[in-house]
């Protein structure tokens, strides 16, 4: 029986006193679904009645600090994870606390709440969420049912319940694309990462903000669909090196389409950065060994995962609610964006 | 006082008695150093006289299983970082134990030493070595010292004492080199690891068996040192692509100098894999998105870490002497080396 279950009333002890299910009594509380009005009659007199306290913040304040931080993730945003594990670790380490991996592919919902509940029975008592798992378990009746209180990373905007730390992706998109604009580039193309991701669509704002102050038309043959992964970016540059519009610089969400488009610009016979300027976003370990070394938005990934943790290990006697905290990204400039 | 130091007599007790410093007591147990013939008698009636039993692995059985383990790694291989930081938690997940991290700077054996007592203050009582630390402590007198039972990943030999998770690295560069002479290359360069990590020199035997086995002779010219960092290897490819013999082929001893011999290449205007054929060492998540895609050998990396954080944790009453165990590779074939 762990901590929080002998403390508090749970959602369970809710729902059996309702005679409905968890899942219910967590739809009538969010009313999310559709459940009957006796049902929401019965499960509003049985959280009465229980003295039920349906907020996140309220139960953590009621239980002891967590002890065993899970940090769900996955194996397709490799170059990011070093940073995020050792991030993690530094905020564990510090107070004697483990970190439990969960690696998940990036499926469903049903998959990832599959996840978070192994975590949970793995002794798990708060946790840590990499995309796209926030954008997949934010609204989902498990996070009220575990009580666990999460933090998730590099995520695109605020989520209820959830303690976000993050960058202004918007702001930094608009500024790296105000720096190409600067160096002379006009026809400016731009990757948009997995749709699925709520960083992605920051990502475009942005883009379009930075075009829009300088009086430059969006062109939409020069915006393609990508999904984060190297193999769209080398199909999205397929597409536009052979579109009605040749780009002189590509943006890309993150550096692994940066990857794919300079792949594939080289299949085309192109020589970089001369014939093509590409950026990438993040500045993992790949964007200072690739050719050309890739001019990005650094993500303090290792910062935002030791913050994001320390919230989770620390907020227990705090009396904070979650909260947004944005971390600063900076502009890397490298080769292969020369003045053009 | 930890569970480590009630429970044994340590070498510093030993050398209290002898009236010498821990050091000289391991110098003269292991037969180092130049004590004098006095001294040396009195740590020998220490010993015995205190029962100090000075091998590594009877005073690990002597003990419970380690409940910590400290993982000492340098931030100058990050590529390789998350499947190691992946791999250890895997095991020290398995069993509800504490990983600690400690990132050092590969400098001095006095540096080295320092990180380990900061893992064990910090509660490690079991150390995982990422190179080149196996290399810098091995002879160390603190290993006996603080008696942490000690594996090590990704080196080259068998070190006494010390459990030892490894491929076969001079057997995979000679499969590696073979392979590059099927595919008709014939003035194969090597670009040599850094001297202080013990798996260079068998990368470059292999290189050598393979070069001989097929009656090519090694060019010395085509010979250069590297440090395993991406510059080494940009330095190391201008030094061939400038040299008295140009190499149709350059082989690496890692991904990041060969992703410095790609950079330096295209800066000599070269059309890569066209002109020159590159592998890389080692398949970090680097070989397969960069361009050209890195033809190199799989070292599983995250086995490597999981299975010597099993020693760690498991050997505690297995009673067995750390072993030397040999992991397979894999020769991993991508763009970078076409059929000539």
């Amino acid at each position: 029986m762990s901590e929080r279950r002998r403390q508090g009333v749970t959602i369970r002890a809710v729902a059996e006193r309702a005679g409905v299910s968890a899942m219910t009594v967590s739809n009538v509380i969010n009313r999310a679904g559709r459940a009957s009005p006796a049902t929401v009659a019965a499960v509003h007199a049985a959280v009465a009645e229980l003295g039920y306290v349906p907020n996140v913040v309220a139960r953590r304040l009621a239980r002891a600090r967590a002890t065993t931080v899970g940090l769900l993730y996955s194996g397709t945003r490799a170059p990011f994870l070093d940073a995020i594990l050792v991030g993690a670790l530094r905020a564990t380490n510090a107070r004697g606390l483990q970190l439990l991996l969960h690696e998940e592919a990036p499926g469903t919902r049903d998959a990832a709440e599959a996840a978070v509940r192994s975590l949970a029975r793995g002794g798990a008592d708060a946790l840590l969420l990499v995309p796209p798992f926030a954008e997949l378990l934010h609204d989902s009746p498990i996070l009220q049912e575990l009580a666990l209180p999460v933090a998730a990373i590099a995520i695109g905007h605020v989520m209820p319940g959830i303690a976000t730390v993050r960058i202004d992706n918007r702001a930094a998109m608009a500024e790296l694309t105000t720096l190409m604009i600067a160096r002379n580039y006009r026809r400016i193309a731009l990757i948009a990462g997995n749709p699925r991701h709520s960083d992605s669509a920051p990502r475009v704002q942005g883009y379009h903000d930075a075009l829009a102050a300088h009086d430059i038309a969006a062109d939409p043959a020069l915006m393609i669909a990508g999904r984060f992964d190297r193999s769209s970016g080398e199909e999205a540059a397929h597409a536009l090196l052979t579109g009605p519009v040749r780009p002189d610089a590509i943006m890309c969400s993150n550096d692994d389409m940066a990857a794919g488009v300079i792949a594939e610009a080289h299949r085309h016979g192109l020589v970089l950065p001369r014939d093509l300027a590409v950026t990438g976003f993040d500045d993992t370990t790949l964007a200072a060994r690739i050719w050309p070394p890739l001019t990005t938005v650094r993500q303090p990934a290792e910062e935002m995962a030791f913050r994001a943790a320390e919230r989770l290990i620390g907020t227990g006697d705090s009396g904070e609610a979650p909260t947004d905290m944005i971390v600063p990204h900076a502009i890397i400039e490298r080769e292969s964006t020369p003045l053009r």
